[in-house]
């Protein structure tokens, strides 16, 4: 029985639900790799892999909004990871909000719903 | 301002992810297409595309546990999805267990602590 994520799929790039272990609110989504997995492990703080900027990222790294790891869940699959996090500062969003999921879709409108929590511009000074 | 998920991104395919509208118990993750993203909408019933098969699937097409959606919300970059749904019979794993993350990975071992619904051998008859 493999033990861990299976990195062999999806080009060594797996799908994150990061989950606050508050309140149970879905947070985020984001990818691991086989180094992020690792790293996560070692520090006990969620990293990911930026698809965008290719390489390996702490969460928070730039805002200070770090996320502990509580508990990790695995899939059926092993192919997707689920982790419970304690959110620093409140707001995983770089929106500035608590959840990256603020909006509502309804009859094909976007309705806020979040919190915001903090001002990006205030934030990230880049 | 884009108001529908945004489908030029990932070659079409975004994750998907399923959270109990009861207990925020997240479920399982799938994909959608924009073909399964309409019908979702159209019918009330989550639709996915199946990457390995092909396909869209209506989740619980063959085992009758399908899901009905309450609420519908998007992250910030419009692409991933989150629904909020009621999973008839109380199943999302065909594994048989309430959710799809039903093992706890803690120092390279992985402990079942899902709930069992049913049995897949009874359900799945092919």
């Amino acid at each position: 029985m493999t033990l861990d994520p299976d990195f062999s799929k999806n080009d060594g790039l797996l799908p994150v639900i990061v989950q606050s272990a508050d309140d149970d609110k879905v947070l985020m989504l984001a990818y691991m790799n086989e180094l992020a997995w690792h790293r996560t492990l070692e520090t006990g703080k969620a990293h990911y892999w930026s698809r965008s900027r290719r390489k390996l990222w702490q969460k928070g790294e730039e805002s200070g909004n770090v996320q502990t790891i509580r508990e990790i869940l695995l899939d059926c699959d092993l192919d997707t990871i689920l982790l419970k996090v304690v959110q620093t500062g409140g707001a995983a969003c770089h929106d500035g909000y608590e959840s990256c999921f603020y909006r509502r879709y309804a009859d094909g409108k976007l309705e806020v719903v979040g919190k915001r929590v903090f001002d990006p511009k205030e934030v990230y000074k880049k």
